[in-house]
């Protein structure tokens, strides 16, 4: 049977047609510096906003049309199997993303939910032999259920924590069993709701724990996927550990946990924490630790995470410029961590929702990678940062200066030669190539 | 002489060139819809942050490098005359703004302040002879001053109210001899840092009274601009009270001001009040208020008005689609309030900046030209309200329903039906008419 | 029976006892500048938060244990009044407020909608004989269900428009028949997701029309109640039509609306807006438009509305200051719109969070009040306008300057005298006071 | 002579007076827990927002009234020395805090500012002979000055960094020289304004050489002072590196400096990067990183550093309760990182609003004095981790545990008993705290 009846294979048109159910920019096929489109960005559909997600907001119930809905339990459980991989071979996505509960019903107890994961995964194992889409990453949800109310890892109860380690000792059972190619961890509980009340030490010990317990496990059964931490800095907690990359990686450094962990960095919840979506990614890419990309966007005057599909070419330029610089995202990917507004709720407004999102990652990919190969920016920054490269500036990098020698050097200066940083000459070249880049000028 | 020895005329060169000294998108002379570019795109040129301004911020002192600022007091105030009608002519910009203190120092007292500036305007009206460009609309500074620390037309001290009165009486009679099209109102001061030492009731009715008598004297003296309010949230105020369009509006109307003032309306100023840009010219212009723009952006991740060079593309195309769907902006135009950036300080960033905003403009126009010729947001809204074009709705706007007709409608109803609003889809659209607009594709 | 077994009548014990279950600060029966404390705070519990709620988020399911919640349908609306009202009667609280789906659930259509309403306002009303608790304020939930996904009576759907109409219509019946003292309007969805496929005019023109059907339905059935809009600038939706008091002022102008409407000021609201929660009630204060209010608090770190009960002692005092200088609240009271955190999900939690917001006003009333007697704000400002008492500024206030003489004022000044706004040392008096007022000194 | 001919010795009078220049809850000689008041809160102020300032902002000029400013040049730097040591003596405050250039003008090159600075420190040091009030902390300013306009030890020019490094070198021979307890590193210009012309990379990598070069040119020179970094995310970049502790905690490890580095910590740093004041010290108290306090406060609706005196009683409480539990702050101290608004600008005003704060902080360290040493929230915590002291949850925290022995123990749980967090009643005491702290009841 058919979930999507009004929707058949998503055409690539190139730039001719205006017809909605087809890519405008986005080509698998089309080679770009010695790829394929399809192998520099390695989309994931995002299977809780896709197909479980109801549309929900803190002041509206659902309404989403899902034609899959109508079933319940482990009914259900298995259409939202069917609809997605129907969903996956017309969009011809490679890759797909899952948390525990979105594939199958919890159970009255532990067992009776991992009887119900068994099933399920099993179901998926058997669809993706036929498929092209292999999963890039899966994890648990440690934060819906009300026993995950005071935290997960963190929490203030040995029970909740060992019943959250058992969770993702399964989850880390189904990555193998799937093949997945890395292992997610975001902390939704994981943080406090006010510090009068936390012991945030041995919350944050706990925390450095559990991760090394994950390791040791993983290890034990052989699953090398790549382990990742999704930062977020609040919502639904008041305060979230992992607010940013830079404090993640403060953390995997004090419990020396930073050798078996990467980063899985979201574009709204970079801008929650008050930074720009490439700065996260440069952040962590300068560090070693950028893994994946949770490809969305949020709303610069809400504070809270939308996870909107990506449209903001600008957003998807520079990200992809980060990825070509980190020379790809290696095991990682592009996983639409995103929603449909609630007011698109019909089901083909989720195939254009994602057509929206893989073509604009297709022109910032275009983009990017024409800036990149012009050196645009690069010779820019070579240049600027060239009083490096000999006299006093090659002796501060190469480690042979002191206080006395700089202090010498400083009072023998008569004046210091500063150069334009050329700002708004900046912004305004990479509009140039925004728009070049689609026209197909040199 | 020349203050700007390093730049010619600016070109026009379309997109063949890199040359950051020649306008990429922008062609005073192209026809649009019936017009030229220069028409539709009334730029001005801030005089403030252009010829005055010293790229200073709260944590350093100035950067920029202004070959005229080897002069003193009115020297310095002949030389920056010089300057902007050097720099007017090469950019051939058609309109300028200035405040008072921009264009002459202020003397010992208001008298010599007065001299100063009958000196200095008399040499613009000179100038202003042999150039092409005009006056699009001046004001005074009542905020700088330590004079105007509790507040200008709001302050809590007569004298300071009445000396305030006295520089916008010289202002309008500065307009008038320019020939300025339009006088604006910003109330940099006019609010509060506390409410326990504020009584704003009498500092809003101060203001009524204010307004009313420039309004009486501009019409004495026959000056006949448009007299337009900026609104801004706070910055340097904590709380400012013309805080947006909606604010001001809600004061022009219980004062009854409403029939003769507009809004000069910024961008950078929207985003600190927590709307787009966008939000602030549609709800002014489907109240009848939309008179001017301040074009500048603003960094969405700072708390501060960064008045930087319009350079985001959806920003521009939304812009310039809310002044096409005004049938223009009638005497008022798009003035860069904008400075460069701290480290952007040679006389060259002011060219290479201008160009930035001007070119960014000129392709927002033309999406948003394109976007409104093709009908595309049009027949979507049409369509979209099209229930309110017969039946129960009909009825509803044109007054002739009630509780009692809706409510038996409402019973009669089975089922409603509504259709999904494809937002994702909606910006998918506008990212193609961004990218085909400059490639000239249908 | 009892679904609170574990709470008994809440005492008033004074700064005595440390036991939860009492008051520490709040005394009903306290005199108060001649009258009690509880004719001063006319406090409301929100049914839907203590009542209603379950205490998801947008990443949790509910936590809240609520007895009553073992029934379904209508018996669980019936086990909700009969626990609402032993709750009233415990806490001893003089009001309550309530939304229609609220009290009772949704029929298949309007009309089963309508004959659930009736049975349970029959019970309520019924109750009410025997209960010291009134209603303070009634409205209707046209924000939640599906058919509103694009807004109420500004959808773009005329029957939705009319189904909105007509569950107004029934809840000013409702509020007639209940003797309410208020009907509120929040727009929960009146506003938009995008611009782009928005007409504001029409949502706005239909809108205008909306509220003055109301007035006349309201009219004709003779009920008396103060109509209230409740502004909030976003969440749900992008952009809220009621953004803040002054956008919802400027509006009831142009509608001519505004001789029927004041405003129900909600703190978090107000924050998420820009304004402090003092601001938005000192503006509707000077404009004659304070109706009533929403007694809560946001957090200032968080984007989002957190409805946590207030215990900002800061907050309460200067809300308690703008109400006492406004002759109380008239009709309107402090509800409290405020939840549990999700973490505080016992019964007894909802008991401890209406304690410390009724002793948070009670210590802020207390010191508001005696700031106000000593007239240590009020001496203050009278003093720092002094100079529009006499000479310039008398002919200021009286209308009865120009220009001219504003100017031939300001020439004349040699200096002008400023007076320091002693911002800090105004702040730490205000701390004096709140020390003292519990301390009892003078 | 004297600058402060209005003000004597500040008074304490206890709570019994309402003249303004009186301490009313700061007591110097008061014990609190066998210490004095004065030996727990080692307050310092700081010279360049007290006697340096000018109260400019970015739309006005100065409005300071300061009777040494009639002076220029090293004049006015020695009448600075003598009004900030009168200040210092009335005031009665144990620490002042300075950068060069608040104390000495720059010269015409580094060697002539060098000799500015030996002048005015020789007198420094001389004053310091008679003086009670000792350096806290001496740092440099390196972000003023157009030199660094692209930053100092993370600027593009290695001219700009040997210059940073020349003066950082006189910084630490000055705080050798006058006994300073402290030595901190504020990057106010280590960041970009845009990625696109930044090699972070380089900059993180200088910026973490120029940190060994201090500590072992400290070491050279025999200072021992507590090295600090000050973390702010922005303003005036659009990014700094340092953007709260732990950003800076993860630079600090990653370049193996954390054994020399602890941080110095500002309220309304805190605020600009999305914390709480206590999150930041608290987080610092768990990693052993907490070193000293810049004692203000922002205002939560601002989005720039307003730098304001610390009036609100919950942040001086919560924080002074972090400095508890961290065992003081050991050569750390509480430094007035504040200025008196630009309206608050009479000479009394800088005594006001010294006052102000100092009081906040005595309210704020006996109420939280009171909270530890009852035990009120220890107990609640102790209490609320209890799980973690025995059975599975001692094992957790011993580390004998691992996924296996954890799902098991998760397999065979029935229920897990969460209890609730109790946030309103937490929130509630602490009120009860605040008020009863002052009236001295137990």
């Amino acid at each position: 049977m058919s979930y999507f009846t009004n929707v058949g294979k998503i055409n690539y048109e190139g730039s001719q047609s205006m017809n909605p159910f087809a890519f405008k920019f986005y080509n698998p096929e089309e080679m770009v510096g010695g790829q394929t489109m399809e192998e520099h960005l390695r989309f994931g559909v995002a299977y809780w906003h896709t197909f479980t997600e109801d549309l929900s907001d803190p002041f509206g119930t659902g309404t989403a049309l899902r034609p899959w809905e109508k079933f319940e339990g482990m009914d259900l459980a298995k259409a939202r199997v069917e609809a997605a991989f129907e969903f996956f071979e017309k969009l011809n996505v490679p890759y797909f993303c899952f948390h525990d509960v979105d594939i199958a019903p919890e159970g009255s107890n532990l067992r009776e939910s991992n009887q119900n994961l068994d099933t399920i995964v099993d179901m998926i194992k058997e669809y993706m032999k036929d498929s092209n889409t292999k999963l890039l990453w899966n994890t648990v949800n440690n934060f819906t259920h009300p026993r995950f109310v005071h935290g997960a890892a963190s929490s203030n109860n040995a029970d909740v924590f060992a019943y959250a380690a058992a969770k993702v000792k399964k989850g880390l059972e189904i990555g193998k069993e799937l093949g997945s190619e890395n292992y997610v961890f975001w902390g939704g509980r994981e943080g406090y709701e006010t510090l009068l009340n936390t012991d945030m030490k041995l919350e944050l010990d706990n925390l450095g724990r559990f991760f090394q317990m994950a390791i040791d496990y993983a290890k034990e059964i052989g699953f090398n996927a790549q382990f990742l931490i999704e930062p977020k800095p609040k919502e639904p907690t008041t305060h979230q550990y992992d607010f940013d990359v830079a404090s993640g990686y403060a953390f995997l450094q004090k419990y020396e946990l930073h050798d078996h962990f990467k980063f899985n960095i979201e574009a709204n919840h970079a801008t929650l924490a008050g930074h720009t979506f490439e700065h996260e990614l440069h952040y962590a890419r300068v560090n070693n630790v950028l893994g994946s990309v949770d490809a969305n966007q949020g709303h610069p005057l809400l504070g809270w995470d939308t996870d909107e599909f990506p449209t903001d070419l600008y957003s998807t330029t520079l990200a992809m410029y980060e990825i070509i610089k980190n020379g790809g995202l290696g095991r990682g990917g592009l996983n639409f961590d995103a929603k449909v507004r609630r007011g698109s709720f019909t089901p083909e407004d989720l195939f254009l929702a994602h057509i929206a999102g893989m073509d604009s990652f297709a022109v910032g990919f275009k983009v990017a990678k024409k800036l990149y190969d012009d050196r645009i920016f690069e010779d820019l920054i070579n240049n600027r940062y060239g009083s490096f490269s000999s006299g006093i500036g090659k002796e501060i990098v190469e480690e042979k200066s002191n206080f006395h020698s700089l202090e010498k050097h400083a009072l023998g200066l008569t004046e210091i030669n500063q150069e334009s940083g050329r700002l708004e000459n900046i912004k305004s070249i990479m509009n140039q190539y925004l728009l070049k880049a689609y026209a197909g000028e040199k």
